[in-house]
């Protein structure tokens, strides 16, 4: 059995398992605690990091997100997930580094990791001026979400693609927070419905973190 | 003419030069200083990051290193440098991603980041702990470079591909500051030479700021 290692509240764990749900493909989960640094699991991504994707019949062992959904994408080309031509695909990276990387570091980061990852990783206690920075930051994403849901059909062109993947993951962890201010972005609201909506995000709708329950909007699809 | 939006020691920036190198493409390259947020540049780029590469002929206009090197290897498929099959592809990527990601911000960002970056762009002084943190982490990077490259050709394979592009990147900027303890590391100095050698490599190695020349072995292939 194809078998993912993750954590729950992890974006880039979350991208995998949607990808892998867009792909139709069907997958087990394992959940690593990476502050463990247990010997197997360094074996198999020496970074440390997860996801760590195991594919099935002595498949390859996959380390890094975005290299494991690029394989994704070439290993089971049927429904792209990037796009057609050069400068399509150029346009869903770039929207995609741009969740994976700047929303990462200014939001996911500053809200996600001081409330949640820190301790669970037993790296130490929440930091107020951080948290305050990711709740100013967010507006400004969520404005260029709007942005580009105004003019296309998903955020990287006609077609649902890598790039909502990343920036689905990435808010639905914030969201699982309740620190996503949906009712000041109405545009990004109905963009995120969409995604919600999608069989293949259903799944992390049902995640629930023993003691840290997600708000009762959180898999709410008409929230 | 194809521009490439750059600054000299910025390892992307470097990497997509190479790229274009490898590929044999024309480019020429206009320094952009990113702390300044040229609405023109900002256009071009809403990010606000280096690099950024104009195609000619009203080519497409394309922001995001990886997305940029993604782009060149589709749109130029000649000389591929990311490999043949899915699994080589994801392994490339994933020693990609170690030198732009973990490299980056356990070395480069302390290194590079700290002693020239910051004071470049108008963003302070050096920060002492971060620069002892990054001449430690090198060694445990030069020693993995050197695990790879006695088991294989070139960092992901037989094959010379963008892992060996982003790690010589990344090393020249440090290597520049003359932070690189070589003598310490003979099978990565041995792998680094092979790189250094590449004509692709060889613009890399004239670049020299104003007030901050490298040091003498900087540019030499016998080092």
């Amino acid at each position: 059995m194809r078998t993912l290692f993750h954590f729950w509240l992890s974006p880039s764990s979350r991208k995998v398992r949607i990808a892998l749900g867009e792909k139709g493909l069907d997958f087990e989960m394992q959940v690593e605690k990476i502050s463990d640094r247990r010997p197997e699991f360094l074996a198999m991504n020496p970074a440390g990091d997860i996801p760590v994707l195991v594919e099935p019949d002595d498949g390859p062992i996959l380390a890094d997100q975005n290299a494991i959904c690029e394989y994704l994408d070439e290993a089971y080309p049927e429904k792209p997930l990037l796009g057609s031509d050069p400068a399509e695909r150029a346009e869903t990276r770039r929207l995609t580094a741009w969740f994976d990387n700047k929303f990462n570091s200014e939001v996911t980061e500053n809200l996600v990791g001081e409330k949640l990852i820190k301790r669970y990783l037993g790296w130490g206690y929440p930091h107020a001026p951080a948290i305050r920075a990711g709740l100013q930051n967010i507006h400004y994403h969520l404005d260029y979400i709007a942005y580009l849901a105004e003019r296309r059909n998903w955020l990287a062109g006609d077609d649902f693609s890598m790039a909502d993947i990343a920036a689905g993951a990435h808010l639905s962890t914030v969201d699982y927070l309740g620190d996503v201010p949906w009712d000041e972005h109405p545009e990004a609201r109905l963009w995120y419905s969409r995604i919600k909506s999608r069989r293949s995000f259903r799944p992390l709708l049902s995640d629930a973190l023993p003691g840290n329950p997600p708000p009762s909007h959180y898999a709410d699809l008409d929230f």
